[in-house]
C-alpha cells in the first residue's frame, strides 16, 4: 500500500484525492492545505489526517509519495522538499509561470534523482492514449500531420485571467504537451496566431480567446493547435492524427451513447462532457494508476514540464513578434 | 436508342418520364393519360408525342418498350396487352388489389414470354443494392436475420387510404419485396401485428397504422419487418443484415454531410429525404437502367410482383386469425 | 454505512462484490460460498469476512442487506429466509427455472413486506435509463413501437446451455423486462420465432439460436426483440424507441472515442464492449446505487421479477404452439 | 436555351460537358480543342458541333456563352477575346501560374463589363454550401475560427508537379478560395509552413507534399488549412467552422450509406468519393446551373479569382522568408 500526502485541497486536491482513495493500492495518509479547515474537511471524508506544518510530511518515514496540488507559485519549491526528502511526487502543473524560475530550480531538481511525474493528464486518457497506442502500432504508417482541438467549455473569471499566465500558459499548455506525446518528438518551430473576438475585456488584461499555432517537429512533421476560451456545445477535445497509410480521430466521447431524432434534430448524439473534471475524470484516474505503479521511471517527466512550458514561452513571443520562433 | 411509351401521366409517371430523359440510352417516345391535358403537358415538356389511344402504342413498330404508370386497377390489362404486343414492359406495383384477379391473368401473361419488370425500385437503391452485394460477397458470412424498419413521413389522406388497399398492400409490399429480395429465398411463414396509434380513423377504414412482421425463409432465416404510416424526423428507411461472421446496415442517407453542434444539437446531422421522390430518385434510374439494359432477362420478375403481393395477403390473413400463415 | 452480505462468490459475486466496495456508502461485511475457499478468497480481497453457515448471515444484526448471487436453484430458498429476517435482499435473475416454485413461493415471499430488488442490471445502465428518462420526458411524444436487440457475443458451452432453461429464460428474459420497464406497461399478447442456425447441437438440447419475438403491450403498443446467441463483432445491445414526434436510439458504446481510416476502413469505431462484465459494469454500480439508497421502495421489484419470467414461458409456449400466446 | 461553346475536351472539358448537357436550359453548340481529333470525339458524343478555329466562336452570334477548360497559359487571352466578344465566360482556375501576367490583364479585362465566373467549383458542393447558408442563417452565431483539411488522394505524376505551378497555386488554391468564400472576407496575413514527408522527389522540383497554413481575415477571424498531396483513405474535404454559438462540420460523403461490423470493423461506413470528378460531380453541376441562370450577377468573380491567386503568392512568399505576409 502506497501512502500518500496530498498538498492542497482544493478543487485539484480533491480531484487525486478521489483517484487515490479508488485505487486499490494507494492509501491517503495525510492532507495539507494553507487554509486549515479545507485541508480537514478533505481529510474526514476520506479518513486522512490533516496536518498543520508541510515538515510534518517531508519527516514522515510512513508518507512513501506526495502530490502537489496547491497554486502555482508553491510548486517548485514544495518540489525541491520533495525530491530533497526522497518522496517521489506528482506535481501538477504548470511549474511556475516564470520560465526563468523554473530554469534556475531545474539543476537542483535533477541532483536527487527523485523520481517525478508532471499533472499533464491528458496523456492518461483513454482515448488520447488509445489514438497513441495506435499510432505506434503503425496502424496508419509513418505520422505526417496532427491537429488539436482545444476548447475550454466557457470563458473564465476575470480574476482568474489576471493570474492565470494566459491562455498559453494557462490552458495550451496541456496541448503543447500532447504534441510532443503524439508525435514523440521535440518541436523545433513554433508559429502562433491569436484573436480577442469573445471578450474585449482580455485584451485589456494583455490575453486572447482564439488561438492558432503551427509546431514543426525535429523530423518535419506539422502540427497544428486551435484553442478558444469558450465553447457553445461542451468541452471540445479532440486529436486528428493523419500518417502516410491512415489517420486516427480521438472524438469528444459523449454523456451517453442514445441519439435522438425528432423533427430538428436527426441523430443528435447526447451532450459532451462539460469540462475536465467529468472529461478526463478516468485519465486522473490512470494517472494516479501510473504515478502509484511505476515509481522508478516516471513520465510526463520534469523535462516534459520544461519543455511544454518553453514552448508556451515561445508561443508568446512569436505572437508578439509577429514571427516564428525557432527552439 | 431504346423509345419508351409511358402510360400514365401522374406522379409516378413523371419520375419515369425523368428517368428515361436523363439515361443516355433510353427516349420518351409516346405518353399515353386517360385525362389528356396531362399527357399533353408532359409529352411537351420532353419533346415526345401525345397520344389519345393505347392502341398508337400496342400498334406501332416504332415503340420498343412500355412503362405502365397508371392507376392500379388498369395494370393487368395493360401488361397483357403489352406481352401480346410483344413489348417489354416495366409495370408499377402492385399487379391488381385483388389477389384473385393476379392468379387468374398469370398463366396468359407467361405465355407471351415477352420480358417484364415489376416497379419494385427500392432493389434499385445504392444503399440498399451495396448491402445486397455485400452479402452475396460473403461480407457478412451466412445471413441470419434481417431487421426492415420503413416508416413513411406522414399519414396519406384518408381518400388515398382508402382505396389504397391496406397499409400491407400499399406500403409494406415493397418490404416483402425486400425481405425476398435480400436473403434470395421464398418465404414460408408470415406472422403479422397491427395496432391504430396514430389516427383512430384508419381503424374505421379496416386498416392500420402501425405493424410488425415476423417472417421465416426457406432456410429458417428469421426477418422482422416494422413499419409505421408516420414519422416526425423524415421518410425512415433501413436495412439491417446480420450474419455469422458480420452485420450490415443499410442506414438513412441524409441531404447534405453538415453536422450542427449546438448548447442543444450534438453532432445533428442534416435532414432525412422527405419521402420516396426525393429519397429513391437514384432507385429510378437505375431500375431505368437496369429495364434498358437487361431486356431479355428482368428482374424484379412477373413472379416476384405476385409473390410480394401473396405476402401482403398472408399478412392480411395472419392480422385477422391472429395466427402464423404457412406459404 | 449499509452492512451487506453476499451468497455467491462465483462470476456475478465478484462483479456484486466490487460495486459494494467502490459505493462510499457500502460495506461488505460477511461472503458466503458453498464453496469456502471462494468466499475466503474474496474475503480476503475486501476485507470482510468469510462465513460457513448461511445462519450468521440471517441471525447476525450487523448484517443490513443481503445480495443473492448463488445459484439459481437456491434463489427461492434464499429470498425466503431474507424476508423473513427482515434483510432487505437484492436478488440475482431468474428466481426459478420453474415458473410454478415461483408462483407457489409468491404469496409467502410478499407477506413479509422486505424489501427486493431483483438483478436486471440492465434497467441501471446510463445509455438505456436515458432513453427511459427521455420518453418519460416526452421528448418523443407517445411511444408507439420498441425494437430491442439482444446478440451475445458467443455460444456458451453447451454443458451451460443445458441447465440454462434456454434462450428465452436465460438471454431474453433481460429483453423481456426491458420491453416491460420502456413502456411502463405489462405484456398482453405474445409470438416467439425461432431457428438452429449457428450450432445444431443445440437443437438436440431442445434450444435455439436464433430468435424474433413481437410484443403487444396493454396499449396496444408493438415491442420487437431480435436476438442471437453469437456475434461476432461483440456484445451487441441496442434499443430503438419511436414515438409520435421522435426516435430515441441506445446504441451500442465503445471502448473508446477513437475511429481509425486507412484505404479499407472508413470511420471505423473502436470496438464494441465484449460481454455483459464490462458493458454492463456501470450498470451493476448504480444497481447497487439503487439498492443502497432506495431501501423503501425498490425496483424492479418481485413482481417485475415474476413478470419477466412469465413472459418467458409465454415465448416458449409460443413457440412451441406455434401460436400468439395472450397472456 | 443557352447555347454554350466549350474550348478544351480534356478532362475538365468532359465534366463541364456533362452539366451542360444535362442541364434543362442548356445546350453545348460548339467544342474546340487544340488537338481536332478531341474536339471531333466528344462533338459526337453529345451531338455538338467540333470547330477548328477559335474564331468561330467569337464571332458566332448563336452561341451565347463560352467555358474555358483549356490548358492554364492560354485562360488570360481567351477570356480576353471571351469578353471583347461579350460573351459571358466560365473560366477554370487558375488564371495564370504568373500573378504578373494576371495583374497586367486585368484593366482590360474589367473595361468589358461582360460577366465571368471563375471555375471554383467547390462554393457549389451542396455540402460546403450548406455550411455556408447555415452560417449565414445565424446557427453558429459569429464565425470564430475555421479549419479546412484538403487531401488529394494520390501524389500525381512527378511530371504534372514539374508544370503545376506548385502544391499552393495548383491545389491549395481551391481552399483560399474556400477561407474567402465561408468567411465572406478578405485575408490579412498569411503564414505557411510546409514539409517534403511523402516523396523526396517533389523536394528536387521546389515543391512541398505537406503543407500547413493560417490565415487572418479583415475582422481578425482566424483560418487554418492543413493540406497533402496523397490519402490513403481517399479524397478528404472537409470544413470546421466554429462560432459563438456553435459549430458546423460539413463532412465527407460516402459512396453509400451503408456500415459494415465484423470482428475487426465497427461500423466502418462506405469508402470516400476516389477524387474530384465523383467527389464534386453535383458540384459542378450546381456550378454551371449558377452560370447559366445568373448571367448579370456571376459569382466567383474574376476578382476572386485573382485574390485566391494573391494568397498562392504570398504563401509561397511566406515559405520562403519563413515570416508572415501582409496583405
Amino acid at each position: 500500500m502506497l501512502n500518500i500526502a496530498i498538498i492542497g485541497a482544493g478543487r485539484i486536491g480533491k480531484v487525486h484525492a478521489l483517484a487515490v482513495f479508488n485505487n486499490p493500492n494507494t492509501h491517503i495518509s495525510h492532507i495539507y492545505d494553507i487554509y486549515a479547515p479545507a485541508a480537514n474537511e478533505l481529510a474526514q471524508q476520506y479518513n486522512a489526517i490533516a496536518i498543520s506544518s508541510l515538515d510534518e510530511i517531508f519527516n514522515n518515514d510512513e508518507i512513501h509519495a506526495v502530490i502537489i496540488a496547491s497554486t502555482t507559485d508553491t510548486h517548485l519549491d514544495l518540489l525541491l522538499r520533495s525530491v530533497k526528502a526522497n518522496k517521489p511526487v506528482l506535481c501538477e502543473k504548470p511549474l511556475d509561470l516564470d520560465i526563468n524560475k523554473i530554469t534556475k530550480a531545474l539543476p537542483e531538481l535533477k541532483l536527487y534523482q527523485t523520481p517525478v511525474q508532471i499533472g499533464f493528464n491528458r496523456r492518461f486518457d483513454p482515448n488520447h492514449r488509445k489514438l497513441k497506442e495506435s499510432i505506434v502500432n503503425g496502424d496508419i504508417g509513418n505520422l505526417e500531420q496532427l491537429i488539436i482541438t482545444s476548447r475550454d467549455p466557457s470563458l473564465p473569471d476575470l480574476n482568474y485571467v489576471k493570474q492565470s499566465g494566459g491562455i498559453f500558459r494557462d490552458m495550451i499548455i496541456h496541448d503543447f504537451d500532447m504534441a510532443r506525446y503524439i508525435t514523440g518528438e521535440d518541436i523545433i518551430e513554433v508559429q502562433a496566431f491569436g484573436s480577442c473576438l469573445v471578450d474585449k475585456k482580455l485584451e485589456e488584461l494583455d490575453d486572447l480567446d482564439s488561438v492558432m499555432i503551427i509546431l514543426k517537429s525535429e523530423s518535419e512533421r506539422l502540427i497544428h493547435i486551435n484553442g478558444s476560451r469558450h465553447c457553445s456545445y461542451g468541452y471540445d477535445q479532440r486529436i486528428e492524427a493523419f500518417g502516410s497509410s491512415g489517420m486516427l480521430m480521438s472524438n469528444n466521447p459523449t454523456q451517453t451513447s442514445v441519439t435522438h431524432y425528432t423533427s430538428h434534430l436527426n441523430g443528435s448524439a447526447d451532450k459532451l462532457y462539460s469540462f475536465f473534471l467529468d472529461r478526463y475524470e478516468n485519465a486522473y484516474k490512470f494517472q494516479l494508476e501510473n504515478f502509484a505503479n511505476n515509481q522508478h521511471n516516471l513520465s510526463p517527466s520534469l523535462s516534459d514540464g520544461v519543455k511544454a512550458q518553453q514552448l508556451a514561452e515561445a508561443a508568446i513571443k512569436s505572437l508578439k513578434d509577429k514571427a516564428i520562433v525557432t527552439l
